[in-house]
């Protein structure tokens, strides 16, 4: 029986039965509880029930994720803010609002988006976002196997075509991009046997494989 | 001389420094360095000069600021989004884009916006941002020290006057921040001597002094 069938009712019932059994419990999450996490439901669920408890934030996904590959979210030239989006309820009744997001000067991080690329780069397009906008889709963030698919908003259907991205991925989009690029460029230089000892991290921007589309 | 002085092109300069003298060096920065850090300018500067490096992400100011306070900034039926601004070049040639950020279902989390918060508030309502809109200003947040200054879009500027807050702050705007209401109303239903040994911890949503309006 897989973990992931187990319902959140289910989850916030086994967090207040062992905190009432005297327990202290640990809810791990991967990210942060609050974003696109259901900490908020489980907090709640826990102080219905007289019970006390501690928030502790998390690295989510996006931050990671960019941290993995040099882009930073914001940025002065380029993005005054960055909007973490969750890409996985595009098609249902809560519609983006696409006009607003394409307007913005904010880099934009969509998280389970990959299976809506389309309705993304159409509602970013039709609204007046650069065709030309640099796109990162980052998977596996922050984990050994991470790797990055670099493309524009115009080209990344058609350079996807035949491409199976390993999910858990994020959807980043904006001028920052293009730092990664530029970073990958200083890298080309830096002889191999210089970079070898950083790969016993385990986890850097060089080391990783790198899909180029 | 204090360390604020120090510039940037000094620390990028210290950096490769000290890595060109064989040393593992270390920048440690609060929250992440891709979100209103110098990230990007650090990282390139060592890449130009030929030096390998990893960027570890971080907890963001704002994230660390809503988890002190049970405010999740994401939310099936409140926000599909969150963005996370700069407040600080409001009133410079980078303005903000008043008018996308109103319109957006997504809560707005300002970095360094405290004293711009009249413009921030009359950019958000000018452009049709609900006046009861919930605003929490977090002060020292993650710190022991946080407090939550709780208010709407349209009272916050009058019920601010005489107080000082401290800083640094995030401001959260958005129905979000409700949910940090909610559980306080449960958490006076909680006894003093059960919430008590949380308090070992040094940090949690129950002990922080709340200041209301």
């Amino acid at each position: 029986e897989g973990k992931h069938s187990v319902s959140q009712e289910t989850i916030q019932s086994l967090l207040i039965e062992a905190a009432n059994q005297g327990k202290q419990v640990v809810r791990l999450k991967g990210g942060d509880p609050f974003i696109f996490g259901r900490g908020a439901e489980e907090a709640e669920a826990l102080a219905k029930a007289g019970i006390t408890f501690e928030v502790i934030a998390g690295v989510t996904a996006g931050i990671g994720a960019a941290a993995g590959f040099g882009i930073p979210l914001t940025s002065r030239n380029e993005a005054q803010s960055t909007t973490l989006i969750t890409g996985h309820q595009c098609e249902k009744n809560g519609k983006h609002n696409w006009k607003a997001l394409a307007e913005l000067d904010s880099t934009l991080v969509f998280y389970m988006g990959v299976k809506n690329i389309s309705e993304i780069v159409s509602g970013l397009i039709k609204n007046g976002k650069s065709s030309s906008t640099p796109l990162a889709i980052v998977q596996n963030g922050t984990m050994v196997s991470q790797q990055i698919f670099i493309s524009t908003l115009e080209n990344v259907e058609k350079e996807l075509e035949g491409i199976t991205l390993k999910t858990p991925a994020v959807i980043i989009i904006g001028e920052v991009v293009n730092h990664h690029q530029r970073l990958q460029k200083y890298v080309t230089s830096i002889p191999a046997d210089y970079v070898d000892p950083v790969g016993d991290f385990g986890f850097d921007i060089w080391k990783n494989e790198v899909v180029v589309a």
